[in-house]
């Protein structure tokens, strides 16, 4: 293991190259399946509807009964019974017999269309029929919307609303979904406390644990959170061990500086083979970053600041997070907007510069870059909406430029 | 009550003026406050950084020491302790000394700035400095990033992967969110069973309880599953009171067309003032859609088609939804494309017509109407990606003319 900086690119090509992305396994779920990833193709074992079914109120007939009838000569049909909905009737009709029926009732033996009550004017057993009908009017044919043995969804849908309407028409209770990716979160330094317990001098509290998980639960895995491990080598190795034996990924923010202590990188490497195949990205913020790999378990230790942090992980960690899942490594949201300020990039490194999204008055909308104050300030990350990109060989980003601005999806509702 | 249609505009009025969202209350939650929205202003009771700390590795200074000095005339100071990270030191710095200092320690007393190891040469307690630093130098000064007693996150903020790292960084894992909304949905109908169950003869399975309680979830609300209701009069009413009792908003299905057992809105009307105050809207789908409120809860009693129920219950539920979860009433994401047929509307009726999105050869979006096959078809919702909305007055859209998609959720990772 040796520190090289990498291009982004040459990270990214890094870490993709080693990534295999597993098959976690499978789940049954009940139908609380909104927004899982189906594990298997969908084969419908039922006709639906799985009989012919009146689409109207009115009288079950045979269309040839009513034919040459309408307004002025109206046929006159004998009521022979009735079908309720919900039930098959043993009614069968003959030949110049109608048989009351509502929405949704199957149709009875015999019968072959409905006319509409509209249509009709009843006397006792008598009635009249105003209109022809043909074959199959206002009925819903036996399989006519999904036929027995037809593929009505397919392995790796993402499922929602409707989705999961179809499943329950074929009356399915249990289907096979994909497991939830499970990755480990765990914070290093010896400044940092966690929150909920007393302040000690000297000491500031974990964000990035809490800013990191939530962007891994949006990114659509379980974030388990290892806490704060202490800064010794025999604690870290056990924390890292257990995380990497426990979960499908793990990430971990601090410590990756050039400081006396940082000694995650050497430890992530002693875990296994391939080791440590990122060290150092040519990338402002997120410098330090370095990714590894145990086997196919991907490890990545993040800087300490939180916007470098959140912003690595965004950029690197969520496309393998989405991938585990067997979604679609979608890009994040993007807008386009025009620059409020010169954005100067940092000399050979991709440059994200976090901005604010505000509509100017003639309503366009403007992308400022936020203050940063300090270095590793926390509300950098509350006051953006998202970043901009700049490439390695680019300057600067000019005032009124139009730039894409990548959204934080925390902010998406506000564009 | 009394049977009249209203327009689209008259019902959507209706509802609106009679519901006033009503304040569920609070929940305190730990930091598993994800996509919540925040029920308190929080106000720091810290500062952040809450002490002065170094943002480099190298030697706290006093600046003054080094003025003048540069490469070839580097000043000498004197190594007289070290600081380390997450502990007050009682290291004084006088005039002339130097301390060891590493990244996030904080500086001692006496120090006003902090030299980069980079640009010192040490040995033994001698340390040769390169640079002139100025005072404050690659110090992040205490509450520079947020000031104690400043306001930091607004009550009404959805939370995300940044607010959530905001309240950390305060040590915060106690905070007041909003209740979400809990919706009880309920389906009616003798010929409905529930999935899971074996399927009688002249019966369907239930979709709609399982296609709006997923899409209650994606509106930020918590269904409350009441199952299927028996057919008959004394139960529904008991089914409809219990759900009204216990949540705060009822989405039934099914029983609303013009049949022989259709007393669902009678049944909405007795329960309470105002009782039914939308009896069918003018338009198509959905038209039997009837909408009551007892007090301020909102009764919805959809149709039983699938695809109706799911349309109105996104038209005019999910608005009601978002402002009772207290979250801004946003419309549903959109799309342009272009008409692939021409679609025509119900005369005098606001017409929906759900449609399916593709890209053609020179990549336009085009927007072609599902085949609806019958009435009520459960694979028009699958096959659909959203739907264009044809106004009253208007008679048809015409090929090749650019519409408005509205988009289910499901589909929106598509476009």
């Amino acid at each position: 293991m040796f520190r090289k900086l990498l291009t982004f690119d040459e990270a990214k090509k890094k870490i993709d190259d080693e990534f295999k992305p597993v098959f976690l396994g499978e789940e049954a779920v009940l139908l609380e399946a909104n927004n899982r990833v189906l594990n298997e193709d969908v084969v419908s074992t039922l006709d639906i509807p799985p009989f012919n079914r009146s689409t109207v109120d009115g009288y079950a007939v045979k269309a040839q009964d009513t034919f040459g009838s309408d307004e002025n000569k109206p046929v006159t049909l004998k009521v022979s019974g009735a079908v309720n909905i919900g039930e098959l009737s043993n009614v069968k009709l003959e030949k110049g017999e109608a048989v009351e029926i509502v929405t949704g009732a199957p149709i009875p033996e015999g019968a072959d269309a409905v006319v509409m009550v509209e249509d009709t004017e009843r006397e006792d057993a008598d009635l009249k029929v105003f209109v022809a009908v043909t074959v199959s009017e206002n009925v819903m044919k036996k399989g006519s919307d999904i036929k027995k043995g037809s593929l009505v969804l397919k392995k790796g849908q993402v499922l929602g609303s409707s989705e999961i309407g179809v499943l329950a028409a074929l009356g399915l209770t249990q289907i096979k979904v994909l497991k939830i990716p499970m990755i480990a979160v765990l914070s290093t330094g010896a400044e940092v406390t966690e929150p909920g317990k007393p302040l000690p001098p000297g000491k500031i509290y974990d964000i990035n644990a809490y800013s990191i998980s939530t962007a891994v639960i949006e990114s659509g895995g379980k974030p388990v959170y290892f806490g704060v491990v202490p800064d010794d080598k025999a604690a870290l190795l056990k924390a890292l061990h257990t995380a990497v034996a426990s979960s499908d990924m793990v990430i971990t923010s601090g410590g990756v500086s050039v400081g006396p202590r940082d000694y995650t990188p050497q430890i992530v490497d002693s875990l296994g083979k391939p080791g440590i195949v990122v060290y150092g990205i040519a990338v402002k913020p997120g410098k330090p970053t370095t990714v590894g790999f145990v086997g196919n378990k991907p490890i990545f230790s993040l800087p300490g600041h939180p916007t470098s942090a959140l912003l690595i992980f965004y950029l690197l960690a969520r496309p393998l997070i989405l991938r585990l899942a067997g979604r679609p490594a979608t890009g994040m949201k993007m807008v386009r907007a025009f620059a409020g300020s010169r954005m100067f990039s940092a000399k050979g490194r991709r440059t994200f510069v976090m901005v604010k999204l505000e509509f100017d008055k003639s309503c366009r909308l403007i992308a400022e870059p936020v203050e940063t104050g300090a270095s590793g300030a926390i509300t950098t990350l509350a006051n953006a909406d998202g970043f901009v990109e700049i490439a390695e060989n680019e300057q600067f980003v000019d005032v009124d430029q139009e730039v894409a601005v990548v959204l934080f999806r925390g902010s998406a509702a506000k564009v």
